[in-house]
């Protein structure tokens, strides 16, 4: 007879149906969701390690589909500079000094971020990947990880390291690490490199994460490149888009383009954090609801969003469709919620993993304080978390049964992380 | 010898001249500022208590141009309803229920969650504010309170108890509660009364605070009631903008009111978490900055926003500017911290009183920890500050030198004044 967990009283949002107020959730000894209920229902085991959640919500775990965890090394680092100049002034010349340990501090300090504030997957594109997972291991956490791929020099060797990548790592930390594979995009992936990586991902079985109509730039650009076509509509010709592929940003799509994303069964990463820091503008989200494209969300890099909180990501989602829109009904909080959860984890091909509480899906849980002053009164528990909860109102986080926040994660030295994170940063830019 | 503290070893954001990195602050025993600078300049007195701040920033006190506080009573209610459905079926509803003493402990609710997050001062315009005004004054803060007014009945008498308020409580509460006149809009005061609330004013020697241009059906409305005028040329026209007025929102405004609003001198408080979520739209405020507009920054009311965080209204005001203008060097962090400081302090007629960290000017203050994992490494801390930072991060606070938040309000009894709000928003919505 194994560890038992009870949590009792919250208010569970299970993004399964409707919400369960006062409900309790069992966690069985192997890290699974063994049941979920109304008080009454639920029958607790007497060795259950009990934890009471009165005045607190219960979600499934945040999935962040769109990261560069290591940068949170260059956090906030050229802010406020034009796309190309922060590039080829800051990132590009800071990356250049990258060396494998970075990205194992710089993911490790992401993760100790992420966990803290109810995040406990996200879909990773970097380089070294093999330390983001030492690291994600480490942190108990849930992650898809891809060994982001550009064209030039070096590229097929590239590949080769990334096809070994996935078959290294798929299914790692006792499952909690999956992959993918990552042509970075197509203004850096000439064609002939875009179909190799494709079909090394048929091989291996793997999906695709790519960037995707991010800025105006880049679909000018494309445009001039491939016939007058989008990059939707370019990478929708090659066979790249299908169900499985996860696309990351999406902003400059016409409807032409989401036609094309809906009838492919892609998912849509929306970023909105760093599309406005960026300056590449604001995805037509409503539209692309609309239309049934499969949308999710994350923060792309910390040197981009800057924070990683998958809280400011949610209402920055609805404030922007709201605004753009003029529309104050666009993206209600219960389909943030959605996309921030059940819609992430199936863009991530985790649909039967995580993002649900429901019984047989694997415990990743987030339970929020409610009781601070700017979630007081709640009049509406959607409403609150998706704007105006934050990081800082997670109490308590379990990623496959296990807890790995308690106030703080429970599992990384976060000072030493980020003490560790601070020299990185210093040697990056200061090389 | 009274009571002398040093705040010492922060990095000092002045808002008055370049950061003073590792500088020291000293408070004087009147609660006004008497000493900033690099450490090695400025004396401490044996005799002060000391303030360890290293690893910390500190800033002049955040300031709110724009607020309902007692609004925390309805915090997320109607979440996600279109504008005047939400008006209609919720709010004015609710308010018809409204009390005296209901808007006493919505402030006080409010006030705990503003101090907590860094705010020092806030604008407000309501009902009862001499309830507003008994919160502001045992909690500790500094505002600038006004009586809202509409057209319709009893409006003379409305008028008449506005009037009688500014001149009780102009200079209350130890001079931290100033006063204005608040014609609620042009929509809603027939030109006679906006007449009549403005000649007031000018006995009072009081400035105006009239919400602005906040969505298209308004400036539509306006030009079909007054010869295809907008409602900044109309409160132009009656004299009501000039240096001192303080207009909310200022959503929708061309080239011709920008320019207008320039001349004028008045201050615009932009709400971008209430244009947003409301759907009232995206305000051009790289345009009205470069025209010359004096620009501050507010949250609106807790019922449209949700949180009242200053933090989240600085980085969303530069993240849709950025994104609208799809410009990255759109309204830089330095830009979005002067707005939501000093230039907030000159808004409410507060410049020489508040909003910039120098001698003589009051001790109102807040102290950032900046170890936590969101905001490391840092290597730009207004960057820092404006795009990571949350309320939760904020330390300690004083207002007029006295110490109102040590890690909590240390003047408010939080949890009663939460659990009267919640008593309260039961009767405003169950009736």
């Amino acid at each position: 007879m194994g560890l038992v967990i009870a949590i009792l009283g919250a208010h569970v949002l299970t993004m399964d149906g409707p919400d369960i107020p006062g409900g309790s959730v069992l966690i069985g000894d192997g890290g699974a969701i063994q049941a979920v209920g109304p008080a009454a229902d639920v029958q607790v085991p007497s060795h259950a390690t009990r934890v009471r959640a009165e005045g607190h919500a219960l979600l499934p775990g945040l999935v962040n589909c769109h990261n560069h965890a290591a940068m949170a090394l260059l956090r906030g680092y050229g802010a406020d500079l034009p796309l190309q100049r922060w590039l080829e002034e800051r990132v590009f010349p800071a990356e250049d000094r990258l060396r494998s340990d970075d990205v194992y501090w710089g993911t490790l300090a992401a993760a100790a971020e992420m966990l803290r504030g109810g995040t406990t997957t996200f879909a990773d594109m970097y380089f070294f990947e093999d330390e983001a997972a030492r690291a994600v291991d480490e942190a108990g956490m849930r992650a898809v990880l891809s060994r982001g791929l550009v064209g030039g020099s070096q590229a097929e060797a590239k590949l080769a390291e990334a096809e070994d990548f996935c078959r290294r790592f798929q299914g790692a930390a006792g499952g909690r690490i999956t992959t993918m594979m990552a042509p970075h995009a197509e203004y850096t992936c000439p064609e002939p490199f875009l179909q190799d990586i494709d079909a090394a991902a048929r091989r291996l079985g793997r999906p695709l994460h790519v960037h995707l109509a991010e800025t105006a730039a880049e679909v000018a650009g494309c445009r001039d490149r491939h016939q007058g076509r989008s990059p939707v509509r370019y990478l929708h010709d090659l066979g790249l888009l299908r169900a499985g592929t996860l696309t990351a940003h999406c902003v400059h799509v016409d409807a032409d383009d989401i036609a094309l994303l809906a009838a492919s069964g892609a998912a849509v990463s929306h970023n909105p954090a760093s599309n406005c820091k960026l300056g590449s503008g604001i995805a037509p989200t409503a539209a692309m609801l609309t239309k049934g494209v499969h949308l999710a969300l994350g923060t792309d890099g910390p040197a981009s969003t800057d924070s990683l909180s998958m809280w400011e990501t949610m209402r920055l989602a609805g404030w922007l469709a709201k605004a753009s829109g003029q529309d104050a009904a666009a993206l209600p909080a219960r389909t943030l919620l959605q996309w921030a959860t059940r819609g992430g984890a199936a863009a991530l091909g985790l649909g039967e993993v995580c993002g649900r509480i429901a019984p047989g899906l694997r415990a990743d849980l987030c339970l929020v304080d409610l009781s601070r002053p700017h979630l007081q009164p709640c009049t509406d528990v959607a409403a609150a978390l998706v704007y105006a909860a934050t990081a800082a109102d997670v109490a308590k986080v379990w990623v496959d049964g296990t807890l790995v926040v308690d106030g703080a994660p429970t599992k990384i030295d976060t000072a030493r992380a980020l003490a560790e994170a601070q020299v990185r940063m210093h040697h990056l830019i200061d090389g």
